[in-house]
C-alpha cells in the first residue's frame, strides 16, 4: 500500500492543530547547500518523490508538487497513486508554487514552512506575493517532523583537521584577513551559513552530505571571538584542542540564536541569499546587518593559494592517471555488454582507490547514445542502457582528493563514429580549445569569456544549454562561485587562483551528447604598458578523443595546442602507469 | 589684461550676498547632454579653461579647476594668470573636487550650484560627502547668471517636423507604446529630460546643439495629455498645428515646475540618471516616483524601426561615396604637405555639400602619425601637424543625414609603412571582422561580444583603452545607449534593430593609431530548436587600407570576408561616382 495518503493526512492534522492553512515543503537544507542530508529529505518522505529538487504545497484539500523537466517522467511515476497533483514546471498553465499558494490559501489564512528551509531572499518573494490576499507566513514550526517519526537524525560522523599543508593558510591566518574585512566593513561579527565557507575558514572537513566533504555547522566570527556551532559529539578531543588553541570555541549546533541574543546589539556581516529565514528572524532587534555584493569568505575561498594551486596540479595528474586507465577499460569493454552502471562503477572504484581519496565528488553522469544528450542524466541499475561498440559514452566525473576536487568530462568513442558525430565532437573541442588558451585582460569577467566556447557552435546557429563553467571548491563542493563562464550577466572578475570549469557540449536529442570538459585556474600572463593581463592554465591531464577529430576542421594553431597538450599529458601521467596503459597513452597522444 | 580675476571677483561678491561659502560651476546643461550650446559654457566663462569638460569650485579665498588628462597640457595654458590652481584628475595628491569642496567649506557652511546642471544621481554622491561637515547644498540660485551679463540667449533656431517617411513611426504611435508601458507600470506620467529622447518621441528635430541635431526641451506625457516645453518661439505655426492634431500641447521651456505643481499628486516614471537636481526638487509633495534599470524611451529609440533600417542603408552608401573620394583625395594629397586640418576640412565640406545633410556629427577627428594614438585628438589650425608620404593619418568622422547618422573610423596609408605599422592595422582588423561577423545567441550583451574585437590584441598583450563599440541615434546624438560593446558589465541584451559601432584600435603613444570603425546593426540570423540567433549586419561602407594589411596574419575566412566586403562595397557605392573615383574604388577593393 502506498504509504503517502496516510502521511499527508496525518499532516493534514498538525495543520489544523496549529491553525496552519496551507503548508511548503522544501528540498533544501538550514545552509542552501547543493546536496543535502537525508534529515533533510522531507519533501521525499511526504510525496515520494525522490528528485534532487521540487516542492510539495499541502492544503486541506489539495496537495501537489513541483518538478522540472529532467523529472517529468520519474515524478508520474513516484506520483501516482499518493493524491498529489504533479506539476510541469514551465509547461502551460502551470502556475508557480508561490502563485498556487496564494489562490489555494484562504484571505488571511496562515502559510507554513519549515524556516530553516527557506532562504531568506528567496522569502523577500514569496512575502510580497502573500501580501494579495493578507496571507501570513509562519517560519517557526517544523510541522512535518511531528508526523515523521523515523526520521533520520543529522549526521553524527566526526570532522577532522585539514593541515596547512593542504590548506596553505592556518586557520589562524584565515581569521585576521576576515577581521581586517570586517574592520573594514565596520561589522562587529561576520555570520557564516554556508556550510563550504565554514569548512574553508577553520580547516576542517567532515562527512555529512555525499561527494562533498563538509559538516553541518554555523559559524560566528568577532573580533576576539571565534564560534563554531556543531553537534558537540562531531567535534572529537584532539580537534577540539586545535580549534579551542586558535581561539574557536565549540557550541551545539543549536545554539546559535541564543547565543545572539546574550550578545550586546552589534553590526553583523551576513550573505541573506546564503541565510535560512529563521535565522534571519533570530537576529534580534537592534542589531545592524551589513551585506554585500559578493560574499567575502566566499570571494577568500575562491582564491586558491600557492599551496592549494600546486596541490591541484597534483590531484589532477593523478586524477589523469585514473581516467587514462579507465579510458582503456573503456575501449576494452565496449563490445562487452557493459551497462552505463557498470562503467561508472569501475570508474567510481578506481577514484576510490586513490592515495588520500575521499571518494567521488558528484554521482558519475555516464550516458550512452542518446543517453548522452539528457545533460544531468543519472543512470540507474535496472533501466541504464548497454553499450555497444559504435557512438559515443560521455562520462562526467570527479574526485575528492585530500590535494583538492577533481571535475572532467570525456566524451570516448565506443567504436566507429559517424560524420555528424565527428563534426560535433571537432565543433565543441575547438570551444573549448579556446576558452582553455584564453588571454584577457585584468578586470573581465565570465561573461567576457563564454563567446570563446561557444562561436564554433553559434556561428552555425546551434548552441548547448547550460553555463560553460562553473567555480570548483578546495576539497570542498564541486560547484562554488562567485564567478563562472556564462553569457548570462556575472559581475565577479576573473582573478589569478580562481579554478572554473570548461566545458561546452553539444546535444542532439535523441542521437548523442558530447561534453569536454577541464579544469583551468586564471594565472598571471603578462603586464605592461596595456596593463595586466591574465591566462588560462588547463588543470586536468587527460587526451582528447582523437578519434573524433575532424582534423580539416581545425587550424593549423589549434592541431599545435591539442599535440602540446596531449604532449603535457603523456609527460606528467605516464609515471604513473603500467606499462601496458603506458603504451596506450603513448598511443592516443601521439601527434594528430 | 586676463579678465578671469575680475569675474571670479565679481562672483565672489555675489557668493557672500547670498551667504554662499562655495560654488561649484559644472560642465552641464540642465539635460545631461553629451554636447552643451554657449549659453550653459559657464565654467569656460569662470575660467577660461575651454576644454569639454572640467569642473570649477569657487571659495572665498581660493578657486580650482578639475581637468582629465586630455586637457592638462591646455588648462595649464589656459588657467595660467588667472588665480585658479589647476586640478589634474587622477595626478597623485590631486583630491576628488568633491572633497574639497568639504575640505575648504567651513562647518555647517553652504555650498552652491545650479541644481540645473547637476544630474540628480550625481547629487547623490555629493550630499553624502557633505554631510561630514554638515554643509548644505543650495541648488536653487545660479548665481553665475548676476556676474554672466554678456551671456550667450538659450538657442532661438525653430525645430522641424521630421516625417514619418524618415522616422518609419508616427508620433502618435510613439506616444500610443509609450502610455501602454506606462499602464503597465501603473505611472500616470512619464517625464523626459533627455533632448535626444523628446526630438524622437515627437519626431521633430532642432539646432540648438552642435552637430547633434536637437533642442532644448522636456516632455511630460499623461495617459490623455502631452505637454512639450520649449522656448515658444522656436516652434513655428505650422509646427505647432501638427503637434497640437497629434494632442501635444507647447509650453514655455521655464514652465514645467509650475505646471507640475497645477496637477494633483499622481505617480511619475522618470530616469533619474537622466533628471536634473533641481527638476528632482521640483517634483512636488506627495507624488510618487515609478524609477526603472533602463529608461523606456532610450530602449525603444535603440531599436530602429524598418524605415529607420533601410534609411540608415541608404545613408552609409552616400556617406560611403564621401568617404571613397576622401581617401582618393588624401591619397593624392599625401605629399603636398596638407595639414590634419586641411583634410580635416575638405572632408567636412563633402559632407555637407551631400543631399539631405544636416553637417557632421561631431568634430572630425584628424591625427597623423604620432597624433593617431591621441584617442580623443582635436587638431587646431595654429598646432596641427602637417602630412608626410609615410605613415597613418586616422581620420574618425560622421554626418547627420535625413536617413540617419554616420560614425566611420579609416586609418590611411599616406605613403610607405613599417612593419610595426601593418601588424598593428593587420591586428586591430582581425578583431573587427571578428566582431563585424559575430552570431549570437539571443540574450548575450555587449560584454559577452567585446573578446571577439580584442582577442587578437589580448592574446599577444596588447590592448585599447577605450569601448569597443557605442550606440548610434537616428539623425541624434551619435553616442546613445543603452547598450555598448565593452568587457565592462552592462546588462542590457542586444536586440534586432540596435545599431552599435565596431571600432576596435592599437594606440602606440608617440609612433602611430590604428582605429577601425564601422557601424552595425543587430538583425535576426536564424532560430531553431537551439533558440533565437543574432548576428551583425555591417552598414559602413567604405574600403580597408589594403596597403596596411598583412595577408600572412590572415585566415582564409578573414580574407574571404574582406574581398566579400570589398565587393559590396564597390556595388553599392561606384553607381555614385564619377568614373575617376569608380576606377580608384574599383582599384582599393579588387580581391587581396
Amino acid at each position: 500500500m502506498n504509504p503517502i495518503p496516510a502521511r499527508v493526512a496525518a499532516l493534514r492534522e498538525v495543520m489544523a492543530a496549529h491553525h496552519v492553512d496551507t503548508y511548503i515543503v522544501l528540498s533544501s537544507d538550514a545552509h542552501q547547500s547543493e546536496y543535502v542530508a537525508t534529515y533533510w529529505k522531507g519533501r521525499a518522505y511526504i510525496s515520494g518523490f525522490t528528485g534532487s529538487a521540487g516542492t510539495v504545497v499541502i492544503t486541506a484539500d489539495k496537495a501537489a508538487c513541483w518538478v522540472d523537466g529532467r523529472y517529468f517522467l520519474q515524478g508520474e511515476a513516484q506520483l501516482a497513486g499518493t493524491g498529489i497533483e504533479l506539476m510541469k514546471i514551465g509547461e502551460p498553465g502551470v502556475p508557480a508554487w508561490q502563485d498556487y499558494v496564494v489562490e489555494n490559501t484562504p484571505e488571511k489564512g496562515v502559510v507554513g514552512i519549515d524556516g530553516r528551509t527557506l532562504g531568506s531572499f528567496q522569502a523577500i518573494g514569496l512575502k510580497q506575493k502573500l501580501k494579495a490576499k493578507e496571507l501570513n507566513l509562519s517560519c517557526a514550526e517544523d510541522l512535518l517532523n511531528e508526523v515523521w517519526t523515523d526520521r533520520p537524525q543529522l549526521p553524527q560522523d566526526p570532522i577532522f583537521d585539514l593541515p596547512v599543508a593542504y590548506a596553505g593558510e592556518s586557520r589562524v591566518e584565515k581569521l585576521t584577513r576576515l577581521r581586517a574585512h570586517m574592520t573594514e566593513k565596520k561589522a562587529d561579527y561576520y555570520l557564516i551559513a554556508s556550510l563550504e565557507s565554514s569548512a574553508w575558514l577553520l580547516n576542517y572537513r567532515g562527512h555529512d552530505i555525499y561527494a562533498t566533504p563538509v559538516a553541518y555547522a554555523f559559524t560566528l566570527v568577532g573580533q576576539d571571538s571565534c564560534v563554531l556551532f556543531i553537534e558537540t559529539a562531531k567535534v572529537p578531543e584532539d580537534m577540539k584542542a586545535l580549534l579551542q588553541q586558535d581561539g574557536v570555541e565549540v557550541m551545539p549546533y543549536d545554539a546559535l540564536a541564543d547565543h545572539l541574543k546574550s550578545l550586546k546589539p552589534s553590526t553583523i556581516d551576513l550573505d541573506k541569499k546564503l541565510i535560512n529565514q529563521l535565522l534571519l528572524e533570530s537576529i534580534p532587534e537592534g542589531w545592524k546587518i551589513v551585506e554585500e555584493e559578493i560574499d567575502a569568505v566566499i570571494q577568500m575561498k575562491a582564491l586558491k593559494n600557492e599551496t592549494e594551486q600546486a596541490n591541484f596540479r597534483k590531484a589532477h595528474i593523478k586524477d589523469g592517471a585514473v581516467m587514462v586507465r579507465f579510458l582503456k577499460w573503456v575501449k576494452e569493454h565496449a563490445d562487452q555488454n557493459m551497462t552505463e552502471c557498470d562503467a561508472a562503477a569501475v570508474l567510481d572504484q578506481m577514484r576510490v582507490d586513490q592515495e588520500n581519496s575521499l571518494g567521488i565528488s558528484f554521482t558519475t553522469i555516464a550516458g550512452y547514445g542518446p543517453n548522452g544528450a539528457i545533460v544531468h542524466y543519472d543512470p540507474e541499475q535496472e533501466t541504464c542502457a548497454t553499450i555497444h561498440p559504435e557512438s559515443f559514452l560521455l562520462v562526467d566525473s570527479g574526485a575528492q582528493y585530500l590535494e583538492g576536487t577533481t571535475d572532467i568530462t570525456r566524451t570516448i568513442a565506443c567504436g566507429p563514429l559517424t560524420e555528424e558525430e565527428k563534426e560535433a565532437y571537432t565543433l565543441v573541442l575547438k570551444g573549448h580549445l579556446a576558452l582553455g588558451h584564453a588571454c584577457f585582460k585584468e578586470g573581465a569577467t565570465g561573461t567576457a569569456l563564454d563567446i570563446l566556447a561557444r562561436k564554433p557552435l553559434w556561428d552555425r546557429g546551434l548552441d548547448y544549454k547550460h553555463g560553460t563553467g562553473h567555480g570548483v571548491g578546495y576539497l570542498l563542493s564541486v560547484h562554488e562561485g562567485p564567478h563562472n563562464i556564462s553569457y548570462g550577466v556575472n559581475r565577479v572578475k576573473l582573478e589569478p587562483g580562481m579554478i572554473v570549469s570548461n566545458e561546452p557540449g553539444f546535444y542532439p536529442t535523441g542521437k548523442f551528447g558530447v561534453r569536454i570538459e577541464n579544469l583551468v585556474m586564471v594565472v598571471p600572463y603578462t603586464e605592461n604598458e596595456w596593463g595586466r593581463f591574465l591566462r588560462m592554465e588547463t588543470l586536468t591531464m587527460c587526451p582528447y578523443e582523437r578519434e573524433a577529430i575532424v582534423k580539416e576542421l581545425l587550424t593549423a594553431e589549434e592541431i599545435h595546442q591539442i599535440d602540446a597538450y596531449h604532449q603535457e599529458v603523456y609527460d606528467k601521467v605516464s609515471p604513473l602507469l603500467d606499462e601496458e596503459t603506458r603504451a596506450f597513452l603513448k598511443d592516443i597522444t601521439r601527434p594528430l
